[in-house]
């Protein structure tokens, strides 16, 4: 019954408005992983790190309930490093560093104790590496949600394109899904994408929320209006980590329970942001996410006859 | 049990990626009118056009039950004129031409019929304007609904802010409310501009939808997912319309019917942009206006124990 989690683990370093974050903590799978963990403890994370990680991080992860065998340490290399500043309205972000450094040459090998998953959970890496987690799993999880994002369509459209049939549900914001459609219009978009593969599409919009397209229906979920965002680093994979912790633990993929999941990542996406990296969302407890989802609730309830 | 709409009635030139259409009829109190008309019935239009504006659609409004006494017509002079060009995101315009004609001297003058209101939309103009009309109310209506843009908050800050304390309800759009407080953060621009007067502030976030703040509550609608925008001029003054007439018709400001209008402002907001100017809210039926209700209602639902 496990949920695989392929995403990067890795340092950055984070400018915003509101002051600077050196080295810290991040990458995709740390924050789909630390997500998830509010919903789900049957996660098993793939990535790889060079050995100036620190244990601590690994260890907190592990007492989550993570199973950290499948993260590969290279002796002498070091850890992939994304260097960013955000504009003042925080959405758009300058790339300051990307130092790839493990990831350059990596080649996932699933260990044995992964290859009986039922969820699995393609963070934003390489398609091309995406694609041989996907290889290595002697059968189909019951759900494959997979998130990716504009860079690969720049330079590895193609291999992007090949995995898409392989995937249940493709999170990507509204530029990306954009970019990948040739269409404006998100309701064109979304058809259009999902005749390439996913039956299921959410398309990320930052603060202004969520939309998830499945056959004729259209779900929206609003962002969470904050007092302070402090930096968004991060709020995309805690979404894909909250949505599909849900549907792990539920093991139910009905429209009306995406819907939940929806919103179940937007919880701990707006907390995601409420903190420098994934600090946040280590402090979130089982209360402070039924309240938040009741927030959310309000937020988005009318009654009309 | 009136209500009472200032706005401009005038022509617009527009251009976006899809064509062009020349000097239609377009302006504030046009679009509020139409849409408010699919709600409520006792509307009292208040505005001035030249001697070159078309009998027949001040008689279509008439025939919608609009009473147009307190539209002032000018001999020998000629109505409002403005011309735009929207980009490919259908968002950001450039404005080509601004031809203010008759407005330039415009101080409103109520017939005697209009003294006597209970509602008051007080569309897009210039705040002294604004002002005259509340000064003009012998008593005070039972809501006051205030639209504005960022042109008058550069231009005339202390005329828009005297306005603010006489106003139930400010729509303005999410820039506009930052500029307004002064804050990024939408949660704290809602608070210093409710201090500013307004109980009630909705602001406007385009194709993202909108929020209503009152008190520590905020609820969401978001905007529709369409397959095409193909004219986003008027989609504010229609959502104004379509709010207020709902409130006019139900006369009932509780936060939970505030809501309700919220909802119905989107949804004739959102047939405006189906097609060129006020063209499409002329053919809504309440029939299509049900449809389409349930539409927002279907992509806002999500059931939660």
């Amino acid at each position: 019954m496990s949920l695989l989690v392929l995403g990067t683990v890795a340092f950055d370093t984070i400018e915003t408005p509101y002051g600077k974050a050196d080295r810290i903590i991040g990458g995709a799978g740390t924050y789909i992983a630390w997500a998830a963990s509010h919903f789900y403890n049957d996660i098993k994370m793939l990535s790889v790190i060079g050995d100036d990680f620190p244990q601590a991080e690994l260890d907190a992860l592990s007492a989550r309930g993570v199973d950290m065998e499948g993260v590969e340490v290279r002796e002498g290399e070091k850890s992939f490093f994304w260097a960013g500043r955000y504009h003042n309205n925080m959405i758009s972000r300058d790339t300051l560093v990307t130092e790839l450094n493990v990831l350059e040459t990596y080649e996932p090998t699933l260990p044995e104790a992964y290859r009986d998953v039922d969820y699995l959970m393609l963070g934003n890496f390489a398609p091309a590496v995406q694609m041989q987690v996907i290889n290595q799993l002697p059968k189909r999880p019951k759900l494959v949600v997979m998130d990716t994002m504009n860079f690969w369509m720049d330079i590895a459209m193609d291999e992007l394109k090949a995995v898409l049939p392989k995937v249940d549900v493709l999170t990507i914001n509204d530029e990306e899904a954009r970019q990948l459609s040739g269409e404006h219009s998100l309701v064109k978009a979304a058809r259009v994408i999902r005749e390439m593969g996913p039956k299921y599409l959410v398309i990320k919009k930052g603060e202004h929320g969520a939309l998830l397209f499945h056959g004729s229906d259209i779900f929206f979920v609003p962002g969470l209006p904050l007092e302070e965002v402090f930096d968004p680093t991060g709020a995309g994979d805690s979404f894909a980590g909250g949505f599909i912790g849900h549907l792990a633990k539920t093991g139910d993929f009905s429209f009306a329970n995406m819907k939940r999941a929806l919103v179940y990542g937007s919880v701990v996406a707006s907390y995601c942001v409420e903190k420098f990296g994934p600090t946040k969302l280590k402090e979130v407890t089982p209360e402070t996410v039924k309240a938040r989802t009741e927030e959310f609730l309000k937020l988005m309830h009318v009654s009309i006859d």
